[in-house]
């Protein structure tokens, strides 16, 4: 897996999504094997033609010569078959390139959660050597919106026409931008779309130095302005952001999550196997509330020491 | 409250969001008074006209006789004025009755997390005698597909055009709608998009007595087929889902929620003040990875007794 080897990077993920012990152990060995990437998260609503981009940006990459992992968290349903058949559908031309890693995150069922998933396939990726490791989500959802900020560098991709402006703004996606984009440049009214956000730029309260978010026109499916985005995160992490620069951010995210996690657990392992149910039962009684319910519990698990 | 005034609706939940121990010691008291409201989700992808039909369901439930609390979870933006604003915009035609109480919450910045605050705001709603609780999330997130998923009745809202079917498909809410929507039923595509649903339905698997989510189309700007939608969620509670039938997955949901929170919580307040920083800048600096972090803080904070 350390020399990249696409099969095995597939099967570290997935121990590791599958969040049994092996797993742990396994993150334990990587963790500080990790932090070499340049993590760029890609964000936006749906619709915005996030994926054709991301596979814009892997082939810039690729030109350069750099080796790219991708964490694509597609909302999957059971109906499609899932995330399996996504990473087959979206290798597309780099299907046969060892320098390209797709990995797809379905949102639903993740132990854990998705943010947790995410990181972890994010880890893998950058201990086995990706130069670059890409992270796409819907940037709708708070965990999705979450994910990316955390990210080196938060690409946001708006779309003219698909929903209005206004929808774009209340997006709540706005303000993690490091870079915009504004994809499918040749529809009617992506100048429009350009003029609306530097606008809503302009309000944001101005610091000394701060990096000003730059607008980058791209047609995803024809490459135009691929080249000038992959400038735009060049110009992001020489201005002194870009690498290194969320690790703390990120490295309290993943503790929070991970800390979240554990102590529920801790507190399931510590209590009778039928407490949590009996608990549940009551609650939906309207016996307790889930507050004092919780607190029982918690109490119930780790009585206060004298 | 109680007594169904809004402005003590409004501090209530303020109250409670605010995560003090005052708002828990408000859920208390409220809990044994709630489970009465019929508690309707509603949700779907950006631009597919929700908050238009949600007002449009509120006049036919007034029309009704029955009083009507919504929230809305908006993604919003510091660049918008966020979610006060909105409530103001989307009270509209209901604005001066005090039979609609209209919150809508910010995806971002909520203690404890928006899943939390929107249970109890549909909580205190419950207990202040509202008769419907209408739920209204942009149905892409992972948080906001468990909160509908969690009502009474979930309606997942689909509009022709917006993205292609396959998006729609791929939103990951295919499978927990109880009635879907094809919403600008006018647009081209409607008739299309209700076949498509169709066709994705007929490939579940079949089990006996199970209900088949019926597709029911509007247009939410004139109020055509709003009293369909009515009839098809009366039907769903009339065969024997509805009201209820999802107490127990509500509460458990409440209960992990409020748990995972509050042993967070208590690992912070048992360990000394810095040590969550130190250890999360020991993880940033990959001197430690975050499983074994979040290991080592709870074993600090509860030693194993002997």
């Amino acid at each position: 897996m350390l020399a990249g080897e696409p099969r095995a990077i597939a099967r570290a993920i997935t121990l590791i999504e599958n969040d049994a012990p092996e797993g742990h152990d396994l993150v334990r060995l990587l963790y500080p094997r990790s932090g070499r990437a340049h993590v760029i998260g890609v964000t936006g609503p749906p619709g915005a033609g996030k994926s054709t981009l991301v596979n814009g940006l892997t082939s810039a990459f690729r030109r350069r010569g750099r080796t790219v992992g991708v964490v694509a968290v597609d909302p999957s349903s059971p109906f499609t078959g899932g995330a399996v058949l996504g990473d087959r559908v979206r290798m597309g031309a780099h299907a046969q390139d060892a320098g390209v890693f797709v990995r797809s995150m379905a949102t639903r069922g993740q132990l854990g959660g998705l943010s947790r998933a995410t990181g972890d396939a994010a880890l893998v990726m950058d201990a086995a050597g990706r130069d670059v490791v890409i992270i796409e989500t819907v940037g709708v959802g708070q965990d999705e919106v979450d994910i990316v900020r955390a990210a080196d560098v938060s690409v946001v991709v708006l779309v003219p026409g698909a929903g209005d402006d206004v929808q774009a703004m209340k997006a709540g996606i706005m303000e993690i931008a490091d870079v915009f984009v504004v994809n499918k440049a040749d529809h009617e009214g992506a100048d429009e779309l350009v003029r609306a956000i530097a606008a809503a730029l302009a309000l944001q309260p101005a610091s000394d130095g701060a990096w000003t978010p730059p607008i980058v026109k791209t047609e995803a499916t024809t490459g135009l302005g691929i080249d000038d985005l992959c400038a735009a995160i060049d110009a992001f992490e020489a201005g002194g952001g870009g690498r290194g620069r969320r690790a703390q951010a990120r490295a309290e995210h993943r503790l929070r999550e991970v800390l979240a996690q554990r102590a529920v657990e801790d507190v399931a392992r510590r209590l009778p196997p039928a407490a949590f149910e009996e608990m549940t039962a009551r609650v939906a009684r309207r016996e307790i509330d889930p507050y004092s319910a919780a607190g029982a519990l918690i109490a119930q698990a780790w009585p206060v020491q004298a």
